[in-house]
C-alpha cells in the first residue's frame, strides 16, 4: 500500500499534503492511470492518520479531476492526470502601455480639478459620519436608479438650479456619463442612428463606435446643430449640448431649441440627448433654460454629471428620463446594478442636502473666474496679445484663442510642448478637419497654477517667435 | 425710448433685473417681433445704468434667442419670442416604480452583506489616511484600467490565493461585472456568438440580451457546460463559472477544463470566460486551479469581484486579459475612463495591501461555516429533516435542497413568502424548465440571521403540513 511521511510538513494541513504527495506521484507516472487508490479507511489507518483526512485529499483529487470514482469500487487515477500541465509561468510578452503623461508646466487642455479645490475635509466628515450612521443601508443593494435620497437631492438641485421639474423616479444614477450613454443604446436601440456635433466631444464619437451604431457627423452654425443637415441625416437621435457646447462654446438659442423638439417631435422613435455638463459655470448671465424643461412631448433625455462641480475621478453622473422612457427602463433593465457605491451615494447625498454642493458650486465659479481674469491680463501684458484674439470667454471653464501665426497647428502643438505647454487645437475635435478652423486653440484654465500663468504665456509667445 | 425703473430691485444684479424687464415686454407683446432695440450706448445713458449692464442683459436675451442681432445695425425682437412656453409643470405621469422589497424573516435568496460582517472601522481609517495623504493622485485621471498600485495588489493577491501568475497591465478594473460583460461584448464583437449555462446566473443572459447579441443556452451535465452542446452551438465565446456554479454547485474537472481550453484553441475568434466570482469561499478543500492558469492559449479572460469578499453595494470587480486582448483593448477601448471611484481604489489597495482583505476572508469564511453549520443542525433537530435531501454543501454560500412535497414550485415559495421566508426554486434558473429540477430550493445562508435559523426551518417545515 502507499505509503507518505508527515514529517516536518509544518503548519500545512494533514490533508493538503497528502493530496500533494498522491498529486506528485500522479504527476511524475508513480501511479499511472487506472491504479485502484487504497480505500479511506485502510489507508488511513496505514497512514496513522483520521479517515476525515484521507477522505479531505481524494476529494481535492476528485475535484481537480486527477482521480475519479466507480461506485462501490473506490477511486482511480484518471487517464487524463498524465498530460496535465504546470501552471502557466508568468507571461513573457508584456502589454506595451500607453506612455505616462508628461507632468506640464502649464496644462491647457486639461479640466481636472486642482487637488487644493477639492473640499477633502467636508467630504471625510460626511463619509465618516455616513459610515458611523448608515451601516444598513450601505449594506443594502439599491435600486438601479440610485438610491432615492441622493435622487430626491439631485431632483432639488435641479430645481434650484436650472429651474427643471423632474421626479426623482425619472433620475438615473451612473458612474459616469460615458456609462449612461452605453444605457441608451440598449434602452433606445442598436438599430437606431445616433447624430452627433461635428466639431464634438470625441468621446462620444467613439463610444458610439464601440457600440456599433449608426452614427452621423452634424455641422453646426452659430445657433448649433443645423437643422437642414439634421434632417437629412436620417438621425434618429441626436445627442448635443446646447447650454454650452465642447469645443466651441456655442449656447444654442431658444428658437434653435424649440427646432430641435419640433425636429423630435416628427417620429415616435426620436429623442434628443441633452447634455449639460458644465451649466453650473457660466460666469456672466444665468443659464439658458434646458431643453428638458421646455419639453412638453417626453422627447429629451437630460444628462448631467458631478465631474464638473465636484472631481472626475469620483465618477457620479446622472440622466433624467422622461417618464415613458423611466418605465421601460424599469422594465427593460432594471436588473442593471447601479455602478456608484453606496458610500459616495450617501456622502453625495448629503454633500447636496445640506448645502455644501452650493457653496463649492459658488466657490469655484469665482476661482474659475479669477483664474480666466488672471490669464486675460496675463495675455494683454504680453506682446502676445497683438497676436491672438479670444473669444467664449464667458463660457465658465475654457475659452478659444486665435493665433496669427504661420505654424500649422502641429506644429505650434509641439512647439508648445517642448515648453511644456499642452495645448489642443480647435481642428482636432472636427469629424473631417475643415480648414477654416486652423489656428484656434482651446484654452482651459481650470487646471492652470496661478502663479504659472505669466510664465506660460510668455513661452507660449516664444512658440510664436523663436 | 425703452424706460424702466431700478427702484426697489434689492440684491437682483442691474443687469437682471433690465434682462427681466425687456422680456417681459417681449412676451406680453409690448415689443412685438422685429421692433428694434435701443443702442447700447444711448439706452445706458437714458437709463442712468452703465454701458456694459446694457450688454450683459442683451447677451442675456440674445443668447435665450429672444432678440437677434444684424451687423452694424442692431438688436431686434425675435419672431420666435411670442410662441415661448411656460417651463413645463412636474410630470403628472408618475413613474410606476416596482414594489418596494419586503423585509422578510429569513431570506434564503439573498447574498447581500451582513452590517455586521462589514469592516467599517477598518474602512473608515483607510479612507481618512487616504484622503489625508493622497490628495493629488485622488484627483489624478487613473489609466482606463485602473489605479496601477491596485491592480498590482490585485496580482498580489492572485498570486496568493489562486496560484494565478498576472501583470498589473493584464488587469482592467470596473464598477461591477455586469459593467465588465459589457466591456467584453464591445471588445470581442457584436457578431460573435454567446455560450451561457443552463441553468445559470440569469443576468448573464439578460445583459447579453440588452447588448443584442446571440446567445445559445448550453445544458450541463456534472462536470460542468456539455462539449457536445457547445460545439453544436456554433458559439464563439462561451461564459463559465467553473470553480463553483450557481446555482447548481457544481465544479468543473480539470479533465473538463482541458476539453474547454482545446475547444477555444480551435478557432482564433474562440475565448473562455471564466467567472470566478466566489472561489475565496470553498468551505473544505483548496480552490482549483483558475482556467486562467492552466491556459497556453491566450485564450481565456478571468472575472472576479470584491461583491462577496467585501459587499457588493460597493461595485469593485476586474477583469483579467490575456496579453493580446489587453493590447488590443488599450487601443480600442482606452477612451473609456475607470468606472471605480479614486478613493474607493485607493482605500481597496491598502485593504489588500496590509492585509486586510486576507484577514476579512478568512473570517467570513468562518462565519459562512458557522452558519451552514447552524442551518444543518437546525434541519436536523427538525421534522423537516425527514422530507428533504441536501447536496453541494461545501461549496461556501449556498447549497441546494430537495424538497418532498406535492406542491409545486411556485405554490411552495407562495407559502413560504406568507411566512415571511424568501426561497427561490432551481427551476427558476434554467432558460427552459425542465421537470427534472422541481422541488429544488437554492438555501444561500450569507444573509441569514443566525438567531433566527430555528424559527425559519420551524416556518419552512409548517409550509409542507398546513
Amino acid at each position: 500500500m502507499l505509503t507518505y511521511s508527515f514529517e516536518n510538513i509544518g503548519h500545512t494541513p494533514l490533508y493538503e499534503h497528502l493530496y500533494k504527495c498522491i498529486k506528485n506521484d500522479i504527476m511524475n507516472g508513480t501511479l499511472p492511470a487506472g491504479t485502484k487508490l487504497p480505500s479511506k479507511r485502510s489507508f488511513a489507518s496505514n497512514l496513522g492518520v483520521s479517515a476525515i483526512t484521507v477522505e479531505n485529499a481524494y476529494a481535492q483529487l476528485l475535484s481537480e479531476g486527477y482521480i475519479y470514482s466507480r461506485p462501490k469500487k473506490g477511486y482511480y487515477v484518471s487517464t487524463f492526470s498524465r498530460s496535465l500541465l504546470p501552471p502557466r509561468a508568468m507571461p513573457e510578452t508584456a502589454v506595451a502601455l500607453p506612455e505616462a503623461r508628461p507632468v506640464f508646466f502649464a496644462d491647457f487642455s486639461s479640466n481636472q480639478t486642482r487637488p487644493d479645490n477639492f473640499p477633502f475635509s467636508v467630504w471625510a466628515k460626511l463619509m465618516r459620519e455616513t459610515m458611523q450612521e448608515r451601516n444598513n443601508e450601505l449594506m443594502t443593494k439599491p435600486p438601479c436608479g440610485g438610491i432615492f435620497e441622493l435622487r430626491e437631492a439631485i431632483a432639488s438641485h435641479l430645481k434650484q438650479f436650472r429651474d427643471m421639474q423632474v421626479q426623482p423616479e425619472q433620475i438615473f444614477v451612473g458612474a459616469g456619463t460615458e456609462y449612461l450613454y452605453g444605457l441608451l443604446v440598449q434602452l433606445l436601440g442598436f438599430d437606431k442612428v445616433y447624430a452627433i456635433e461635428n466639431p464634438g466631444y470625441e468621446k462620444i464619437a467613439q463610444i458610439y463606435e464601440s457600440y456599433q451604431v449608426r452614427r452621423r457627423f452634424i455641422d453646426m452654425d452659430d445657433c448649433g446643430i443645423r437643422m437642414d443637415r439634421l434632417e437629412e441625416s436620417g438621425a434618429d437621435v441626436v445627442h448635443i449640448s446646447p447650454s454650452h457646447h465642447f469645443p466651441t462654446g456655442i449656447i444654442t438659442p431658444v428658437s434653435r431649441r424649440y427646432e430641435l423638439l419640433g425636429w423630435a417631435a416628427k417620429s415616435d422613435s426620436r429623442y434628443i440627448i441633452e447634455d449639460d455638463y458644465d451649466s453650473e459655470f457660466r460666469l456672466t448671465g444665468k443659464p439658458i433654460p434646458a431643453l428638458q424643461s421646455i419639453d412638453l412631448m417626453e422627447k429629451v433625455i437630460y444628462i448631467n454629471t458631478f465631474s464638473k462641480s465636484l472631481t472626475s475621478t469620483m465618477r457620479i453622473s446622472y440622466m433624467v428620463l422622461p417618464p415613458g422612457l423611466a418605465q421601460r427602463f424599469l422594465e427593460q433593465m432594471s436588473f442593471y446594478s447601479c455602478t456608484v457605491s453606496n458610500f459616495e451615494q450617501y456622502a453625495l447625498m448629503r454633500f447636496i442636502r445640506e448645502g455644501y454642493l452650493e457653496k463649492h458650486i459658488n466657490r469655484m465659479r469665482n476661482y474659475y473666474h479669477r483664474q480666466r481674469d488672471a490669464l486675460l491680463d496675463a495675455i494683454k501684458k504680453s506682446p502676445l496679445s497683438s497676436r491672438v484674439t479670444i473669444t467664449e470667454e464667458d463660457s465658465g471653464l475654457h475659452f478659444l484663442m486665435k493665433i496669427d501665426t504661420a505654424l500649422s497647428d502641429t506644429e505650434l502643438m509641439e512647439k508648445a510642448r517642448e515648453k511644456g505647454l499642452r495645448l489642443t487645437a480647435l481642428s482636432r475635435y472636427y469629424h473631417r478637419t475643415d480648414s477654416d478652423v486652423e489656428h484656434i486653440f482651446i484654452i482651459n484654465y481650470s487646471y492652470l497654477k496661478t502663479e504659472h500663468i505669466p510664465e506660460a504665456i510668455r513661452r507660449l509667445y516664444q512658440c510664436l517667435t523663436d
